[in-house]
């Protein structure tokens, strides 16, 4: 598990005794806001009840802002709950993934004995994904997994592209899985999300979460658009009633207000996402122009998350990733002052220091 | 959902405009303790971390209270989420319940397309567990849920039938499960619980929470004892890796320091279970005889759930239960005040009132 998902301040805390400058997950470098932090903790006062098992005040607040009505909304303990509950619901036999994607996908579709097929993204196109999925939807594709912009990669795909292969899942009866986790952390989230499109396809799932665009990830929350109320039912009966705690519940509530966070945090992407993607090419790396809150890069040095890691810095090991491999990395995007840090860092160890 | 369970005050909130005195969930009516509540909040000022995918410190402390090895546990969102993993990560094809028990066994044996055959506890026994369930149990049976003590009945099965049923599992290759969730709320939870026996039924897996004894049941804490450490790491295999969010592992540490409020918790119980019992028998009730935080009983009324509601008191209905029917409840052992509360506002009821 530690090798397949950034994130390890624990391991790091129990070698280190002290916390790490954490690039290896993409949460908003703002960190939890505070109006989130406060509903939470008073949810924590009334803690000795069950969560309500339907969300119904968070599924009302969700669908207003969606314009989805609650029947079609399911909340999950993260969305990478919902990932695992998806084939359990849905029992597909085959399911097609443009690569590299999260892991948990395929960790997923395995544990409900799921063939996984995997879709190249080639570097030479910039990991995009390219009209040649099309040829791959087949009568025996069952779910296609799709992640908006994808990680690791931070690329998103053309609308019109998009389109065609919800129009082609269509005709070829596969359920069109789009993962938008990383969608507010986008320049423009609203011209890439495919919300407007639930009523044309009604095949087509949605994960959304507030993990990264609300820094949420330690309370887990994550919600699935379904375009039939009937796959957002089959969604919630396929695992326990109280998956989403009621600290999580009230959180997701109150990260809907959160309206000037998000301008905070977008201004913050917009200056730092180049600012850090012409860092690394400064130091020789090979940078994808990712358009989310992280970005992938090739070095020459295989070895730089050993090297980073003594000096407090967690980077992205990205080999795991098929069609990746040695000397890919992810870096998240966060302050000025912290990716200077981890620019600087990084320098000293490119240049033996 | 809400038929199914009790403790729905979401639907009671929504419906009255306030929070009701609620009897229908089996949860400590000390609260939340306070030195848990504090943990928490504080690791809500961290909530933009991930959680640890391990549980480290948590499954730390709880190696350390029951003496059973780090790798033989796995700690879930509430024993729910791990009954739900269960058939998920051990494919049984038959599995068998003594009946009335909880309800989300068998809901979590469909969804994974596991037969579930019932061996019906009797009312003239006093629903308690018998010898005969030993002939039930054969090659076939893949895996055996037992519920100790049993959720609706509050009944224990006596120890050496309960050695005797693991010690016939072993011989026909059965996976004893025995759910715990209520053991702290017995008398004397030590003399019952199986957890010394997992190195000699290297197949017993056991489930434990802090929901019901700690007042949790709004952070989904839960976690299993195995006896292999193969098992805990099938079961850890087949869920996302974060499945247990940050306030719940801190709330879970914190829980296992809270030896006063334990202590608090069961002289209240020994002295209101029977002040409960007994004013219900005055009501002309016959109540079994419940060995944990909630009694079940039969009433000749069968509406009283509709008849409280309206003044304040939810009560679990129980005729969904296989083997239980119209008449039958289950009512939470609470406080002195709550529990005269309850059997007044109960007589008023059954007087016509």
């Amino acid at each position: 598990m530690e090798q397949l998902h950034g994130g390890d301040w624990a391991g790091y805390l129990s070698e280190y005794g002290a916390l790490p400058l954490d690039f290896s997950v993409n949460v908003s470098p703002l960190g939890l806001p505070e109006g989130v932090r406060r509903a939470a903790e008073a949810a924590l006062r009334e803690a000795e009840r069950y969560p309500d098992p339907l969300c119904r005040a968070l599924r009302r607040g969700l669908s207003a802002q969606h314009g989805v009505p609650e029947e079609q909304i399911v909340c999950g303990a993260g969305a990478a709950e919902l990932i695992f509950r998806l084939p359990t619901a849905l029992r597909p036999k085959k399911a097609l993934l443009p690569t590299p994607c999260f892991s948990e996908y395929e960790h997923a579709l395995k544990n409900a004995d799921c063939a996984a097929e995997h879709f190249p993204l080639r570097e030479d196109r910039g990991f995009a994904l390219t009209e040649e999925i099309l040829e791959r939807i087949d009568g025996e594709t069952d779910l296609l997994f799709l992640c908006e912009p994808n990680n690791p990669t931070g690329r998103t795909t053309d609308r019109a592209l998009l389109l065609k292969i919800l129009r082609r899942c269509a005709q070829t009866g596969t359920l069109p899985v789009v993962d938008e986790c990383f969608n507010e952390l986008l320049d423009d989230p609203r011209a890439h999300t495919l919300e407007g499109e639930l009523s044309a396809f009604p095949d087509l799932i949605m994960l959304r979460a507030f993990t990264k665009s609300h820094a949420m990830a330690g309370l887990r929350l994550g919600y699935a658009l379904c375009g039939r109320a009937e796959t957002a039912a089959r969604l919630r009966d396929c695992a326990q009633p109280w998956a989403v705690s009621a600290p999580a519940q009230a959180a997701g509530l109150a990260a809907l207000e959160e309206h000037e966070y998000l301008e905070r945090l977008h201004a913050l992407l917009r200056e730092q996402r180049p600012f850090l993607a012409a860092g690394l090419a400064r130091l020789g790396c090979r940078v994808v122009p990712g358009e989310a809150n992280f970005l992938l890069f090739h070095c020459e040095d295989d070895a730089l998350c050993e090297k980073l890691r003594p000096k407090g810095v967690l980077l992205r090991d990205c080999r795991s990733f098929p069609g990746l491999g040695p000397g890919w990395y992810r870096a998240a995007v966060r302050t000025q002052e912290e990716n200077e840090t981890f620019l600087n860092t990084l320098g000293e160890v490119l240049s033996g220091g």
